[in-house]
């Protein structure tokens, strides 16, 4: 009686006092309350959302449901990013490594993809042997010989989260700002790292395309974070169109490598450095964002970046060999070139639809327990702002069958606009939010 | 997939069509889509309501979930009552004798007290033997002989407001209009009526307290029970106080014998009159309002509704000797008057405080399993209205213990204002609302 009351409180828009909200949270752990039950509360936080003391007490409530790392041992300190999902957003291949090159340590548990957005698990996993499953162990052992790891959510670490996220993927409860931000944050706190930067999307192939949405989302979990005791910011960034020129997850591997070299795609660089600068200044291991993007571009130029991704990939049973020989990465039996059919200017590659069309290839999923086809996907060989003429290329398209890659490119030619002006020219890094910005 | 986008859409505002709604209920009723996403759907019906067509189809889906009883074979018309639930409510014990003397059958399927307001089945199973389970051949064979029988709801009938009743009780999404509304009207559609009168209540006892909300549930089920083919009106009555003297279940079997004599507290008759005279216009055996209540009334005052009483206590198991007995009743073991300990005039006797101190006496539910004490309740020996000076009985309290009427007496002092002036005096009756005036 006394729990249904709680659900009837948030329904009516109080908040709950924080050992109500832990008294509901702790009988559910127990099975004291039934799915359907939590499934009622959280459409109720839906629509009611939760005051700062109730959504401190549920992210503390995950942190506590499981372990907690530590790197509290006087080395170097400990730092993640973590992005609300984009479009050929292959960030963390390159950040962790180039982070770990830059003296922190990076200490990374991400996700598969799911929905239009990529993971970043599905794409180290198209690198023939790599482990993302290796245990918190060796993930530690991987992190002190290398200075990054990157694992997938184990077990051991916010088991509550994994409970509420099934919940709420099937009942309709994920779009829900107080609920995100306490699912990332309270699995960032149990990393044990000490700085965070988030990469809120926005724009078409954001989760949350609205500015206004993703911008309340980064502060609340920027604010979030900081009453956890963990510096974090966030950057938004724009996701308009895809994300560099490689979406699909082999070729997006190929791509990082490039930019681990000191190339590759200007925009997938511009943000990479942003970021990671970011968060040397959360862990106050640079004093200057100008500083912070210096000594980053170096280890980018001077294949230090590299260097730490290659001895990743030896350390998770991945083959290293991919570093210089990307053709050794799985490629995909069908090459179609989508040619523009008109002359004009791009103006516009829808990222969603880039996305859906990618997942319908095969390269992400549709359910949760689909596998993932590590070579499909696209090059763009035109981006927006290029000039084109009939028969120019504007997409590589990799597909698993003949069939395949017909629809797809029947997709993205509509999901390509031509035209006599320039796209709308927005800064690729929209807005900077810290916790004393809030 | 599909089945959750039906819930975020629901969730977003979007009606759904009639065949959305019918393959989401479906799959429940085939446990195809879990309690867990049920409830989580029913939070969200909560906040964004249902459509006229999306009501329709919950309500034909309860009823098609179970068997449609039919009186469609010549007899008189069968009709029935329904009541959101008051305090001292003992409506349907002489309704129910009073219409089938009057000539009409009355299928009347009722339930149990929950919260702060009695039940039917509690007061009838107060009579030593009466049975409210005898059973759908039982049930049809009586009302053939009486004209009425009362029993409790059947597995057989609407089995899907079962499921989604006890889901709501736990889930805090009782008290939702349409929720509300289908769950009464698609039983009675099964009940296969041809007639309803709704007793909405209003004032501090009632369900719905509001005036305003108590009449946009009675719209809803009005135009809901046309919209299926049953005519139905319903009255908004008064519940700032308990109607008539008595509140438990033996006290108020006794009261309704002595209204079945023709005499009783003035507003349970009233109210009695008002409601039976509502159905037989409905029902088409009468054309004005005066003459249905002439007829009534000469049925209560000539002793024909309180012979087809005792043939129904006769008929259901009970002991009809109460009828010209009611010290065969159960009888509390303490007895205690609360006394007036000013002088005044009774300005009010708050009906929800009275519900709830019953409920602690052992006259209503905690919990739905919780044993109901026939024997308990109070009798109010002044009404609002009255004038009282100090040692006045306001009101004899009848209890398991000494500790009971202790506590009772306590929490009805405070329920009980006395005051210089006289209450305010509203109208039993307070709005009619028919299927044309809506």
């Amino acid at each position: 009686m006394l729990l249904s009351a709680l659900i009837e409180r948030k329904r009516d828009g109080d908040a709950l006092e924080p050992r109500e909200l832990r008294e509901l949270l702790d009988a559910y752990l127990a099975g004291e309350l039934a799915d359907y039950q939590m499934s009622a509360f959280l459409m109720a936080v839906f629509f009611r959302g939760l005051s700062p003391a109730e959504l401190s007490t549920l992210t503390r409530a995950i942190v506590d449901s499981g372990a907690r790392l530590s790197f509290d041992d006087g080395g170097p300190p400990a730092v993640d990013k973590h992005s609300t999902g984009g479009v050929g957003d292959k960030v963390s291949l390159i950040l962790a490594p180039l982070l770990a090159a830059a003296g922190l340590r990076v200490p990374m548990m991400s996700g598969r993809g799911l929905g239009h957005t990529g993971g970043t698990l599905d794409k180290l996993e198209s690198i023939p042997g790599f482990d993302v499953n290796i245990g918190l162990d060796r993930f530690r052992d991987t992190l002190s010989r290398v200075g990054c790891a990157m694992i997938g959510q184990t077990p051991e670490i916010a088991p509550l989260d994994g409970r509420l996220y099934a919940l709420r993927d099937v009942t309709g409860t994920v779009p829900s700002i107080p609920l995100i931000a306490s699912s990332i944050i309270s699995k960032k706190v149990a990393e044990g790292i000490e700085a965070l930067v988030l990469d809120v999307k926005v724009g078409s192939g954001a989760f949350l395309p609205e500015p206004r949405e993703a911008r309340a989302l980064a502060h609340t979990m920027v604010e979030l974070a900081a009453a956890e005791g963990l510096r974090a910011s966030a950057l938004l960034t724009a996701m308009e169109w895809p994300l560099g020129r490689a979406v699909g997850n082999a070729l997006e591997v190929r791509e990082s490598l490039a930019c681990l070299r000191g190339g590759g795609p200007g925009d997938l660089r511009e943000v990479t450095l942003e970021l990671s600068a970011e968060v040397m200044l959360s862990a106050g291991v640079e004093t200057t964002r100008e500083a912070a993007l210096a000594t980053l571009a170096a280890r980018l130029d001077d294949g230090r970046a590299l260097e730490r991704f290659t001895r990743l990939i030896e350390l998770q049973g991945g083959d290293p060999g991919v570093v210089d020989h990307p053709d050794r990465l799985p490629a995909a039996p069908v090459r179609r070139v989508l040619e523009a059919d008109g002359e004009g200017t791009v103006t516009g590659m829808d990222a969603r639809a880039f996305g859906r069309a990618a997942v319908e290839l095969g390269a992400g999923r549709r359910r949760a327990e689909d596998r993932v086809d590590p070579s499909v996907g696209f090059e763009l060989r035109a981006r927006p702002g290029d000039d084109v003429g009939p028969g120019d290329p504007l997409v590589d398209i990799h597909a698993a069958s003949e069939g395949d890659a017909e629809r797809a490119e029947t997709a993205l030619r509509a999901a390509i606009t031509l035209g006599p002006g320039a796209p709308p020219r927005a800064p690729l890094v929209l807005e900077r939010i810290r916790a004393d910005t809030g």
